[in-house]
């Protein structure tokens, strides 16, 4: 079968924490998605799981274990907070079914070991991460780029992702762990080759960010050399904006603005920025779902980007030698350490 | 039942002409459209609906109408050459089937009234015309922003629509029913008035277009008197290039330039064009044929921004005045005079 | 002596006229353009010739003529209203004074016509016109770009020049005069052909713009075949904005936007226009007078793009040709009636 | 005297050093800059120095002491090789006389500390330094959207120096004393804090800058917090790439990219590099020049940004800390050792 054939029935999905980031997935299977539709949504709030229910004509389950328990769900997708990733994954992979967990697949390195180690290799197939922006066209057309061979080695990576404000109960360790994750993946899928250590500092702190430190600088050196930057500044304000920039031994690559319409008026030329992840990597999520849709439907169709339990190791290794760092105090911090528990 | 509602049922499409745009309406509808599966091609060249209908996991009828009366067939999508829309249109709302039809409608102004006389309005309403634009983001985009009434009122519109080179037999009256067509229909569409009179003029030419006015440069007057400057060059060699401003009392709005990366090498920094409409415009395909294929499965689904046989007839109108205008070697000829047949 | 020389003496510059353009140009005589020094100004408002006259160390002379005639000036700036250009350029030729006058040279065809026969060869020889845009890096880079033979023969022009507002008492026909005379310089100087024909077309007014028909939309023609549009729009509000590119057979290259800074605030990334000329075109006034100084220093130094009588004979007879245009209602007026006038 | 008046007489230049940097200053000097002429010229190679002279209209000296001694030189503007910097600023200001040296002041902080106390109070007072960039109207517009109070306190600042290629027997150390010193002069400009401790890092190394470390990343950390990253990268290849943001706590400003034309051509939109500084610092270089030269020809012409020994100190001690963390393999190393040596 090509990859223009379609999906052979339609994949009931049921979809566990429908917060913000879960009611648009729900939104985006039910109306993008190819051969998809949702069956059954469970929230830890009720009333929430009710409506989305009504929203996209689905049944609101009980409870996340019904739900994955439930003879009406194909395939389950988690988007709830994080520390609840690890048992529902367990309990999808128990039920035999493929889940799509939002990342991180859990808040530290150790439980992601742990999990993985309990899964074991066919548990672990059924499982992938949700780092959509393998998916994103810009990072995609840089992956290119970078690989047709034509611009040199990459020899260093500049990221920056900030944001317009920081959620309730926003942790500096958060900062990391559910944030500059992204970018802790997309470095090394983008050079090709793991990151071996990861440095942590703190420049000067917006007064509007309490209790978190805010903004952070993130150094990464992956094994073949390659240094990268990640500035990560959740309370940045002025809008939802992600950059990258590749620089290779005689080109650099860079993501353009992904902006749709340009507006003269009051003295400037101005492009919108989108308020938050949802406008801007739409196209990576319905590309994400889409994949992972195909992906249960037949053993045979591409699973293209679509990351794997090990690549949520990788970047949890990452995200723990930068925790490491910010808690000594900033230096780098190799993340080797901790390879062995790979899978 | 409410947006983020799935569709019911898979309905499954026949695609009528396979070449460049049907073959990629038909990897869209199986790979990209929820709720549709390709369930038939035809083409008047067979190989070519055999290699086709294989890639698409789909069967190659035997002919157009043996297609249409099909009873794997629930709707149709004609993307054949425009002479043979008409009859192809006939045929499916004889068999009470949903079409959408490329553009345009028919080549002429008399043609397209005929068939949309003799469909009748339970007929016509079969009819969607493939008026993508109006899916663009970028075009919606716009839109918005002159409806807002922040802007003031639309005055003047900038369009160009350029390509990279002309397909064989292209002619100076298909430079407009074909190519412009897309203008003739988007610039009434974003200030809201009918185009109420159009001329013609022929810039020096450019010596690569052997046998056709490339490029033209049209006008547009509507009702409430935006002046509308449409240039159609589709010999431009250097990329396509589809750009539109409305300049509004105290704002101007445009399209933002559809890029994705940023390559810096070789003393510049370059961002790319596509070669063709595929790529600039695969969301509004997508989201188009999205659109259609819900409307189909549903009454009260929305039908967006739809195009429908007023919008062939109203964007006919304005393509018989221009070339009235050119055959008359330029000055302004109005619209107005076959207002009458519209349905 | 060659490029790098300096100039032998320092060149006494009388300006009349010190509003804002004329304040400006004293302004950059005295700190941007080596070789000059402003030595008297005049001004119809005798405190406003005070005040500058304090602000650049100059003489404030009690009337132009006494201005031209002084010992202690060898060149006239005229940047007087357009009605009073002739006359002063006649005084200066009669004192064997070179100047350069801001366009146009006189509000007519006839007018200036007239004072070009009578200056005589020699005398004309005196006159430089303030077709600044020629010396803008931006429209020298699109004439380099064109003239490299590189991209195909020049096809299409296109040229937009907006402002914020009107000045008090300008009219429809000083919207072409006054405004898009530079246009009508411009576009035949990067072409390499006259403009053989010209028509004058009326977009919806904006309601903004009391008494005056605004925006306007031009078109040109070149001898050989080029048309060029160009929008107008003295009142729309939201910036001072030039545009202009040249679409040629195999390439189109277009003016960048010169901004310096971006900002991002308030979900926008924004780049500020200019409220006026004197910030977009600092660099090209300066290079003018720069030119224009050294040319009087000596007769070996290059002119460069520096208009002369004869540009501003084209320039008005284009300018000509639209007003007829707009008074009988639009379509094309050649231009070559007037073509016996050149001295 | 306000800004707008005339310097009184000719400041005569002499040059010392003429490769590309001093030729380019002397033909600014005679072409650019009011109120000066390059009188002298003077080179180690003695062709250089006469073809030069020629160029400008000047003498060739038969050495740079006896430049600094001719009584027809009033001022010298020292662009020479950066270990003779010191002895021929000693020079010039023994013979009394205003030096404008490039920048690094001397090659070493020791060394620059022990020029600036021999130099004495006054002796300083009539050094200048040419760190430009101060005058290039984008830092300057950083600067004010920076100093406006509007945009939050600044936190981050990302920097980028790339050029094509390095000089020959360019070395690790040349990196950051003669192409990073640029960025640690404007980091603290710009923010307004002094640097007080800096960390050298190597990322991966383009295998085109044999015996250089390059490309180099710099970290500098503010007095107040503002932590700034600097990528200084001489091999880049593919153009001089000049890019600085800052980040505040409610906004980013960034430098505009420098465009004069864009052109669309073989499947892309595209914007040329300059190929090194001359292009891309033109304005700034002139700017500095004419500041220069008026504050020479006047004890009350405003001085501007232009950089005084402090500033030359302030960069060398980062500069040396940079050196000491790249020798000991990196790590932050602070700047506050050496303050006691400031004049």
């Amino acid at each position: 079968m090509s990859a223009g054939s379609p999906a052979a029935g339609v994949i009931r999905v049921g979809v566990i924490g429908v917060g913000v980031m879960g009611a648009d997935h729900a939104r985006q299977l039910n109306t993008a998605v190819p051969g998809a539709r949702v069956a059954a949504v469970a929230d830890a709030d009720p009333s929430r799981a009710q409506a989305v229910a009504a929203d996209v004509g689905a049944a609101a389950a009980d409870d996340p274990l019904s739900l994955i328990a439930g003879a009406d769900v194909d395939a389950v997708v988690v988007a709830t907070s994080d520390p609840t990733h690890a048992g529902l994954v367990r309990a999808c992979v128990g039920a035999g079914k493929p889940v799509l967990c939002e990342k991180p697949l859990t808040p530290s390195l150790a439980e992601t070991a742990e999990l993985v180690r309990d899964l074991g290799e066919s548990g672990a197939a059924l499982v992938s991460i949700g780092f959509m922006r393998r998916f994103d066209p810009g990072y995609a057309g840089l992956r290119d780029a970078i690989r047709s061979g034509r611009r040199g080695a990459p020899l260093v990576v500049h990221c920056v992702s900030r944001g317009v404000s920081s959620g309730p109960g926003a942790t500096s360790e958060y900062s990391i762990t559910g944030a500059s994750i992204h970018d802790l993946d997309i470095v090394p899928w983008l050079v090709g080759s793991p990151v071996s250590e990861a440095a942590w500092l703190a420049p000067r702190q917006s007064r509007e960010a309490d209790g978190l430190r805010d903004p952070q600088l993130l150094l990464l050196r992956t094994e073949d050399g390659v240094l990268a930057t990640v500035e990560t500044y959740l309370n940045a304000r002025y809008g939802y904006d992600i950059r990258c920039e590749v620089v290779c031994e005689s080109a650099a690559v860079s993501l353009a603005e992904p902006r749709r319409v340009l507006i003269d008026a009051d003295l400037t030329r101005a492009g919108d920025y989108w308020p938050d992840w949802r406008g801007r990597f739409a196209d990576a999520y319905r590309l994400e779902l889409t994949t992972w849709v195909r992906a249960i439907s037949s053993d045979r169709a591409p699973r293209g980007p679509l990351a794997t339990v090990a690549d949520a190791i990788a970047a949890a290794e990452v995200a723990e030698a930068l925790i490491r760092s910010m808690r000594q105090g900033g230096g780098f911090v190799p993340t080797q350490l901790s390879r062995s528990v790979r899978p």
